[in-house]
């Protein structure tokens, strides 16, 4: 019998997360550019979405009222679009050793939801270990920026489709604050886990920047 | 200072359970009518669904392909279509002290997805604890009907925008039997709450039967 150390070894969870405006769905596509180029198979996906089911709750979750959801209901549409998101999507492309790197994940509901807004830390932690258990990335970049530069890029890339996704850039000054020393918080807590990178750079800057964390993490020649 | 005590007391709320085609919406029409004939304030509501949002995420639940979401999905769908059912429907109606009367609520969930699916009865009981706390209804009324009797009524109900609506009854006989265990089951466990009711009689019987259910429990004039 022959062994496959690198089919048996599975892919990889690469999650990016952070607040609005950090760059994080181009730094996405770049990460996974980078690791094609090496022959990596990469599969590139998103939260809340990354699969069709959850792509519909997506389009509740992102568009209209800021109030049209009380924080409890939005944390459950999150979950729900979650854990569609990881049975139908990055199970399978782990199970058959891709690599998947995530537009946001786990982080994001415990930041935006758990600290941030009014659920609480505690029961968004007993929700993720109701429906996923220990499932949790291999590696986690937290995209780091000042909020008012965040917001303000947030702003200008808006075109078309993406124009009606702005549920949460209009939650306010206060909470987008909240939320990155959320981030913050989570990246302490977890250091094995997570890597806080400065996202004020040009988008170069930042992908060299998440490449040489992604490289030394996984061992790979830069 | 003048006490109240209809206003202090509150409303009262009622749930109809049961599988499919026991006949639960025509009589919770029936019984709301009664209840406003004799002078109450009645809000009549259905899950998944009864307030705009819900409304959104019953559409995801009930059309399309069976195996559309995982099981624990559609719990976590559930239970978000629930909590902003609650927050914004069932608790402000309660609240001014009219008697809400729904078509379905949380047994449904722990009947299809947690006795009769593979979420199991802790998971949903977990869940439940966590979006809504002690929060139960003061009367459950269980529609028990033969499952062919049930699936052969809904069939032929069917008409317009409602023939969309078949994700559940495409099951298979077997879940609806274990369906139908699970209400027994429920309904035994918590004998204060519950009633199983007859629903095998014409409409008048039928509705005849749970007046009767309510005015012993509220005490109203028959």
């Amino acid at each position: 019998m022959t062994v496959q150390p690198d089919r048996l070894r599975g892919g990889h969870f690469i999650t990016l997360e952070g607040g609005e405006g950090a760059g994080k769905s181009t730094q996405v596509k770049r990460l996974a550019a980078a690791l094609s180029a090496r022959g990596i198979d990469v599969v590139q996906t998103r939260e809340p979405g990354g699969t069709p089911g959850a792509e519909d709750i997506r389009s509740l979750l992102v568009t209209g009222d800021p109030a049209r959801w009380d924080a409890m209901t939005e944390t459950l549409l999150h979950y729900a679009a979650r854990r569609a998101h990881v049975e139908k999507t990055v199970k399978p492309a782990l199970a058959r050793g891709a690599w998947v790197i995530s537009d946001r994940f786990a982080d994001s509901t415990m930041a935006y939801q758990g600290y941030a807004g009014s659920v609480g830390r505690e029961t968004v932690a007993a929700l993720h270990r109701l429906v996923l258990g220990d499932f949790a990335p291999d590696l986690t970049l937290v995209l780091d920026l000042p909020v008012e530069t965040g917001l303000a890029r947030a702003k200008t890339r808006m075109t078309g489709a993406a124009q009606a996704e702005d549920r949460y850039e209009r939650m306010g000054l206060a909470f987008h604050e909240s939320l990155r020393a959320a981030f913050h918080e989570i990246a302490r807590r977890e250091p094995e886990r997570c890597r806080l990178i400065d996202a004020g750079g040009n988008p170069d800057q930042v992908a060299a920047a998440l490449w040489q964390a992604v490289a030394a993490r996984f061992n790979l020649p830069a």
